[in-house]
């Protein structure tokens, strides 16, 4: 029998009414044949409930309670729908991380799967147990319980799919899958039926809903992953490694921006071996994740750096950066915050130039100047001023022409 | 360093404002040069509202998922109270029932303590750290979370402090201590500084509030309990071994009362071997707890049968007895809610004969009238009615003189 790895977000299991919603969809999928392992969020604003708790009683709450504190949410929300499943006359069982065999790092709040030990979910679903799984979570060689981080369930629900050899893992969420744009910005977004592995990851990491380590991981062991929505039955959209007919199809897949965007400029930077390691080392140590990187280096054997950092951590950023300029003696350091990004993303580009010359084009008909622009082998993304997202987005969509099915 | 145990219950934890002040009290505890585990229940409602959402989701919940489900409730408020105690400066770590290695039997929502592997905690000890165990909770061989059931927290505090070798085990709670009477009913009860085993074993099995499980526990490894208030610094009662001056003092020790009794009579039993297993048997496997059993044999070997069982048991307690009754072919049952139980405890009347005759002259004067007595070495309990419970503890307590300083 197949087996596939479901997983249903905090706001599929907001209160009982969706909880059993969940177990009537889990049990579809059972019904039609497959072996089903599940993995939920913590309920709506659960987690949110929890870390206001924390801060009432400690200003600085230490990162291992919180984590053990935090994964309380998700072994709710579990063994209420393991319940919800029993109601319905299905076999079924709840399971904590640390049950599930969900080895991580112990960096608390951001911890890493390491491996997966899946013998109990295997012994259960060889009785044909429906295993409900709490995401998020996991747990150290020390027996003490982690926390994922951003986009963690998704990625218990992909480690489990690799681990247990699932046909696929079906993501379920408050969207119907993904769209050529954020369909709030531009209406006439479409749905995409498909796409691989690689777009998404650079549509996921450049704005669009999605986490890309979920993604990432999809993509390393090569599970499907369908994203769909919880609450109806629209299809959704496939994310996988062969998408047909690559070469003819039209090359721009999607647009994705984000409006979170800091960007921090060094200027004078003695432009010799080991200086960029002195200044973005330290910033990584501390966790700020430092996006685009451009530098320009001078003549003189000075350069000039700027990078963006996500808006919430600018402010410790340029507390990091301080004492590293003083380390490498130079450099003077600027910072704006109330920028966006905006970018296009498409696997054909690799192989047909003029993308980003018709995108820049796009961009200046629209009237959105341009602050930095990077690029990979299928994505180019311009920084602009946040209040002109919305529309580089609308101009991008409509110029390469994206509401059309490709 | 000494070590003791220490044990909050749920109204202690209640909020953030509550747990800041139980983390100063253990904090302060630690300065006075003692090493402290400390055990916490569910923050205040928790429990009923997690109970409350499983209800709504299934009509009748798995206990399984349950014990998960409720032993969440511990997980959050020893994670908040180590974070407390982190932010007030000590050193303090959270463990689960897991982590602190309780192990017990399956029997899921009323599991017994098996035995307790302590390595972790005397771990964390060593390094001078507070321990703060989630109480009520453990699990099973197959790694399953059980929870204890009734008076579940004080068990697993007194069960640490066995496996520690602590000092001793403090229970705080909303209450100052063991009182003489309930001080609801009676103004004048008088809180006892200390108690011996037996008799604390005697009030708490017939109606005072701590349950019998950890003074039991207490009494076999021997750890002193002292049982004090959370909010207040007023002096507690020591529950131990070594009660002073016992053959000079008061020889009535307390008055317990219960306010849930039921009692089932069974009239024409064939009075043969093996008839009384066949009755109760059935009541053990259900897990019906029969309290008090009076059997009066007749000269045709027909005996009459009745036993009390507390009010939410009676209905399935009757379901029960039909088939059971049928297969030892005899028997009429009735049965009769809306009792009361009424007891005297003291260590001392077993050498001192005329309490029983005592006891029963003041209910009489009392108008109180004796449905069933029993009697054990160091206890004299008489059935009433439910509504004059009361009286007969007022009268009780007057009687015997315990508002006086034994």
């Amino acid at each position: 029998m197949p087996l596939i790895v479901q997983k249903y977000g905090g706001s599929s299991v907001a209160d009982a009414e969706k909880i059993r919603n969940v177990a009537r969809r889990i049990g579809r999928a059972r019904d039609q044949g497959n072996q089903v392992v599940a993995v939920v969020s913590a309920m709506g604003d659960t987690t949110d409930h929890l870390i206001e708790l924390a801060n009432q009683v400690s200003p600085d709450p230490d990162l291992r309670e919180m984590d053990t504190l935090l994964s309380t949410g998700e072994l709710v929300s579990c063994t209420l729908v393991a319940m919800a499943l029993r109601a319905l006359g299905y076999r079924a069982i709840s399971l904590s991380g640390v049950q599930a065999g969900i080895r991580t790092t112990n960096t608390y709040g951001r911890a890493l799967i390491e491996r997966v030990e899946p013998q109990r979910i295997q012994q259960e679903v060889a009785r044909d147990t429906i295993v409900v799984v709490a995401g998020f979570q996991g747990f150290t060689e020390e027996m003490d319980v982690t926390t994922l981080g951003r986009g963690g369930s998704d990625t218990t629900a992909v480690a489990l799919a690799a681990a247990l050899g699932a046909e696929r893992c079906e993501i379920y969420t408050d969207v119907e899958g993904i769209y050529t744009a954020d369909p709030r910005i531009v209406p006439s977004a479409r749905k995409l039926k498909e796409i691989g592995f690689q777009e998404m990851l650079e549509l996921a990491s450049y704005g669009a809903k999605m986490h890309p380590r979920s993604i990432e991981l999809g993509a390393v062991y090569n599970i499907p992953i369908y994203v769909a929505s919880a609450f109806s039955d629209a299809p959704g959209t496939l994310i996988h490694g062969e998408v047909e007919a690559m070469e003819t199809r039209k090359k721009v897949t999607g647009i994705a921006h984000d409006l979170d965007v800091a960007k921090i400029t060094v200027r004078g930077v003695p432009d010799r071996p080991g200086v960029s390691a002195a200044l973005f080392e330290p910033l990584a140590e501390q966790g700020i994740s430092v996006d685009t990187i451009v530098q320009n280096s001078s003549v003189e054997r000075i350069a000039d750096v700027s990078f963006t950092v996500s808006r919430g951590d600018l402010k410790r950023a340029l507390e990091i950066i301080g004492p590293a300029l003083q380390e490498i003696k130079g450099g003077r350091v600027s910072s704006e915050s109330n920028l966006g990004k905006v970018s296009i993303v498409g696997s054909g580009m690799q192989n047909a130039p003029g993308y980003a010359a018709r995108m820049f084009r796009s961009l200046a008909r629209a009237g959105v100047n341009i602050e930095m622009i990077t690029t990979s082998e299928i994505r180019i993304t311009c920084i602009v001023r946040e209040e002109r997202v919305r529309e580089a987005v609308e101009a991008l969509h409509r110029d390469f022409e994206l509401e059309k099915e490709g």
